[in-house]
């Protein structure tokens, strides 16, 4: 009677949205301070005071008509043009308005951007595990095959000889997400370099460019001095797909683009085929008081305080209880090995004692799980017992 | 080297949307006042100033990390049980947040409904002429045929003896859009009967249900005392897509819902169906902070005094001059027949005159034009000089 195909997608939801909805009833039940929930990236740090204010100052001095009204589907020229000088002053280049697509988030501009790719039944995503998990959801939909790049578990870059055997000429584009969603991992100059070369090598091997869709919602959430490279430098047929979620705290906004540089080999189709995308997918335009706000707001930079707090006490709480922790250099998650060497198995064991937090298989990384550490630093204290519980239950196992 | 596909989709634009791009540039070119623009169904009365001071109390008072933050991606309880009760209070019935699923405007609840009932390559949609051309867009990306019913030229209804012939096995749903966009035409409860009738015939014969979706952005956009049927109540097997962007005047906040009663044959399947659909196509959650400020405003109704008076000018001007109009008992568009006969050419030669009026090929009536009155009354005023030599021209060619 409906169609199988999205039923399937409504009801198997996504692992992290499941265990969020579950802490909400968990919550309901035992009272939410005797929840830990580690399971969504829902930024606990507050907006910045300034987007409160042009928020306010948007809504009480602005046409509302303006305000509340259809903006071109590309989105609203002061917007786009606030967000391409933000970005020129930051990077110290020159950017306009041309490159930029406002969406509602990066899950709009990654599905439009994936679709874009889509050239036929055979074209195949890679992805480098661990993957953010709704990719799997994107590049199926999109009628393409996904194929998965084991992890590099040393330094959680990319393994390169298991590269050469996932790239085959139906590869059309390959997706990269740094700082990384699970692991924090950033990948270096040097790394990006070494795949620019191997998908120049390929692309005029195979007679078609292969495009890196670089999903970067965490690039302003570094702690410490580590570049994060502006990828179309290194390799000219990018596409950046952004998110002001987490930099600027807002989620729900429903706020981000899709980047196309310069420098893009067929400028003017890729645009094109990403619009089309997005049209068809029913995106009319991203909100629009969101986009009056961001035109105010696109140079503020994120607090990192309670993050680097956060990361700082579960790192070395988690590490000195004897977890094997990847060291995150960004974003707000601690990816750390199940101590059974079952990531799922081990997160229903969480459960047990109302700690949620994420298996990762979903991420391509079954003996894994994520902690995400957006979260009131307190309830990382009072969960610390928790995860001390859970070592020694499997220790005495 | 991209999606031919969507290429396609990115380059043809929306005929609503160039249309309005062009305005847009032309007023750059001879000044704004002098651009009759009759092309976006962009409202021009101002939102409610409770909604105003919704959206600032909502952003001074509440928690900025709910504000701001994820939902549900069926929305809210809040605003789910908020929606539901101001629809029981206008109803006189029981709706409950289990019904309502809410979107990022009627674009993702159609698109999401639509792939939904696509249950095979053969499916079959049908609409009814005159309707929202983006419905070919939304069909047609869901993997599904259009069946077009030719309109019923007299009174706007139903043309039954061509929707007898569009029906076959294939058929999964219909779509009808009461108040019309583009004709202003209001389905009858007796039209409706009719086509319950008959669908509950063609559901047994061919041994699956099809589905009405019921697209209704315009309900409350209603002039005098003219029932706008509740659908479910005569077809149980129907599910309803809103936006407020037309009665409450945010069409750039992106909100809207879907309703699934709790009629509905199989309501579990529905719902998750129209979710995974939307989960594919890359939708999160609808936007937060206008999900908060709906939470305070759903039953608010629109201010109908512009509109009214806009149709009463435009309609009696129109007609006056020689223009075959349809009367608008709905929405807020004026639909007339060319006066030579051809849309496209009327449109066209309208330009002139840089009056913006869609011509009614993608609507699926060729001879015809919509003219958007959700204008400034003073422009409409301005133009009438330019519909007057528009009729001389054609009569004197």
């Amino acid at each position: 009677m409906v169609n199988q195909y999205v039923l399937k997608y409504g009801r198997v939801r996504s692992c992290i949205r499941e265990l969020f909805e579950y802490g909400k009833q968990q919550a309901a039940i035992v009272g939410p301070e005797n929840v830990y929930d580690f399971s969504i990236g829902n930024p606990s740090t507050p907006p910045p005071e300034e987007l409160k204010q042009a928020f306010i100052d948007v809504i009480e001095t602005e046409s509302p008509l303006m305000v509340h009204g259809y903006t071109s589907a590309v989105g609203s020229n002061d917007a786009r043009d606030a967000i391409a000088k933000a970005l020129s002053d930051r990077m110290g280049r020159t950017f306009t308005r041309r490159n930029f697509y406002i969406t509602c988030g990066a899950a709009a501009a990654l599905i439009s951007s994936i679709k874009a790719f889509a050239v036929d039944k055979e074209s195949e995503a890679i992805c480098f595990a661990p993957f953010f998990p709704e990719y799997s959801c994107f590049i199926d939909s999109a009628g393409m095959k996904q194929v998965i790049v084991p992890p590099d578990m040393d330094k959680f870059q990319i393994n390169f000889p298991e590269l050469e055997k996932a790239l085959s000429p139906n590869t059309r584009c390959v997706i990269i997400n740094s700082p990384n969603n699970p692991s924090g991992a950033i990948l270096t100059r040097e790394t990006l370099e070494k795949l620019a070369k191997l998908l120049t090598e390929k692309s005029a091997e195979y007679g078609h460019t292969i495009y890196i869709i670089s999903d970067e919602p965490y690039r302003e959430l570094v702690y410490g001095d580590i570049e994060v490279p502006y990828v179309p430098d290194i390799y000219p047929n990018t596409i950046i797909c952004y998110s002001y979620s987490k930099s600027l705290s807002i989620p729900g906004d429903r706020l981000g683009y899709m980047m196309v540089p310069d420098c893009m080999e067929n400028f003017d189709d890729v645009c094109d085929a990403t619009s089309g995308a997005a049209r068809v997918c029913g995106y009319v335009c991203a909100p629009a008081v969101v986009q009056r706000v961001i035109a105010r707001c696109a140079h503020l930079m994120p607090d990192l305080t309670a993050y680097t707090t956060n990361r700082a006490l579960l790192y070395n709480a988690l590490t000195e209880m004897g977890y094997e922790c990847v060291h995150p250099d960004g974003a707000f998650y601690l990816f750390f090995k199940a101590p059974n060497g079952d990531g799922n198995a081990f997160s229903e064991m969480a459960k047990k004692y109302n700690l949620l937090i994420v298996p990762g298989e979903g991420f391509g990384c079954k003996e894994y799980l994520r902690a995400s550490y957006c979260v009131d630093t307190e309830m990382i204290k009072r969960s610390l017992p928790a995860f001390k519980a859970l070592m020694d239950e499997v220790k005495n196992a």
